[in-house]
């Protein structure tokens, strides 16, 4: 049976791409050797960096514009860190929109003063916090774009005058956005992009090399820019599965056609979770993530009824995450319509059953 | 063709391993999800981590010897900063043997005083320093077994009153040895484990907590063992290639059957640089390594046909690194006894036409 997957992260990617990885871990470029087994230095390997890093560029409509892509290791988590050790000399501005803002303002906390302009905490971070102020002398304003784990998005963000940093983990490359406003933008593949094992980092050189600390050598992004995004042995086939799903999303019309199908999925979603009477939704209207949906059943008595429909179904991935209970739709980019399809139609089916 | 894969990492793995990493791209335990979609809290998933963990340890014989193993991310790179966050207060003690050596003293020095017990710099590192006596108010040791670009080895560890930590990238389980004696030992997968993109880090319990600054969470091995090596989202797929790999080595019968089988392919290999008048190793006899085989041409004049035989004959990943020049044969596990054959014939035949 067809399965719905759902699931938050890792997640879906497209069919083609499944394909297409599976054969190069026989036979990659008919070389008879597995991507597995090559060098990471080889022409081979050292081509789908390059390509990798500029289609990144590319797609997000900043070639040329003097930013630089990494592909480096250790998932959001460590760019918490590595923003920080690089951008932080003094005082830092930090918005508090959930679980992973929380995080990095405490790794941001170990390199100098954190100021939160904002947070929703308030409300278990069920909305995205507005009119805040930013401070000028802050080296830095840091946000989350998507909250992943309460299914809120920002929709727009602050003009300000200082360098702007975004954990777009969980909505890169999902909606049209001017990026140039942005100095540095970092993403874990898992979501829209790739399998968990790499972490795209998109940076304006300009603004390295300000801090007066002596930064390690892998947490130095200006030594990951020198080297091409090989310091160190790179994580081959997540870069390399990364690039076939960049090139799949090329070839759908870029961002603008997935941000298309993207926002008929979200729509199609939140219609249901607004019409049925049996669901309400966690997050403030305004401020609903078209990649994380997450939803209650008003009526915890049908939890088991529902949970058995859904997964006959062939869904996957639909609880919520522990700090929140419920549901969570994610729909990423290459979840299709269809399958957003099959759970409203689940959700519409309990509504005439219950 | 049939490829004989000398690469020095990342390098070959076994044929049985690629063709069930390959399915599980497309179908991952008849779960008709591919194993790059799956969420890494999923069972199946987290079932993949704690084989790894446990078999890790089983190999190397330090199953309930107080050791936690973790699968993290950044490589051996990031293990030098790593172990130098987490346990040096005052003072460590590094032994020199080349470039990774060199690479971990450079990044201890930002965390205190770091004493080089001896080095081998003086000739080009292609020998193992010996005889230098190990400060007993040192936090730690450090060393490297086994030198993939010099093609050096240990072949035996200092007694030492103080924490013992290597660095076994390049031929951790390879052979056998008294693994209880050392307290952590961190290998980048990409040589004898799997492919790039995780790091095994083993680690005695018992050695934590005793440094008074405060580590980041990325970089704790607290928090890692406390979150059971998924404090963030792991590097899924090198993981869960890692454990095909280790569950193939544990059917060879573990690592004293592919010990043997490595000392065979070391023997034929050396005797061959020993005895044909054309080559010369590069190595001190005594320290040379079984996992990578160094050695030049006497006369580079041979240099184009020895090339173009060894490239027709189905060998790739011959060079040396450019800091040797000349040739390097990296033996790893999963290369077979006939690759080393096919190499040796090819230099015998040279022998014959020159």
């Amino acid at each position: 049976m067809k399965k719905h997957n759902f699931s938050a992260g890792p997640c879906i990617l497209p069919q083609e791409v499944f394909q297409e990885a599976s054969q190069a871990v026989l036979n990659f470029n008919n070389s008879g050797l597995s991507i597995l087994e090559i060098s990471h230095r080889s022409k081979a390997f050292v081509d789908v960096m390059e390509e990798a890093r500029n289609l990144s560029l590319e797609l997000l409509g900043l070639k040329g514009k003097g930013y630089q892509a990494l592909f480096l290791q250790g998932g959001a988590s460590l760019e918490f860190l590595m923003v920080a050790y690089n951008l932080l000399e003094k005082k830092a501005a930090y918005l508090n929109t959930g679980t992973w803002a929380d995080k990095a303002i405490k790794e941001a906390q170990l390199f100098g003063e954190v100021d939160v302009v904002a947070s929703s905490k308030d409300k278990n971070f069920n909305y995205i916090p507005k009119g805040y102020k930013i401070p000028k002398d802050a080296d830095y304003f840091h946000c989350t774009s998507n909250n992943t784990i309460f299914g809120t998005q920002m929709k727009r963000f602050p003009a300000t005058s200082v360098p702007l940093v975004c954990d777009m983990s969980s909505d890169i490359f999902s909606r049209q956005m001017d990026f140039s406003k942005f100095d540095l933008i970092y993403a874990g593949a898992q979501k829209n992009m790739g399998p968990a094992g790499t972490t795209l980092v998109i940076i304006k050189d300009d603004i390295l090399g300000k801090v007066t600390r002596k930064i390690p050598s892998m947490l130095d992004y200006k030594q990951h820019i020198e080297k091409e995004s090989m310091y160190n042995t790179p994580s081959v086939y997540p870069v390399y599965v990364s690039l076939l799903t960049l090139r799949w999303l090329k070839a759908q019309g870029g961002i603008a056609a997935i941000e298309k199908l993207n926002k008929k999925k979200a729509v199609l979603m939140y219609s249901e979770i607004d019409i049925n009477p049996l669901f309400k939704g966690f997050t403030a209207n305004e401020d609903r993530s078209i990649m994380n949906a997450t939803f209650n059943l008003k009526n915890e008595s049908l939890k088991d009824q529902f949970d058995k429909m859904w997964k006959e179904a062939g869904i996957i991935g639909l609880n919520g995450h522990r700090s929140v209970g419920g549901y969570r739709a994610s729909m990423y980019n290459a979840l299709p319509l269809e399958s957003v399809q099959v759970l409203v139609d689940v959700m519409g089916d309990l509504e005439r059953k219950a």
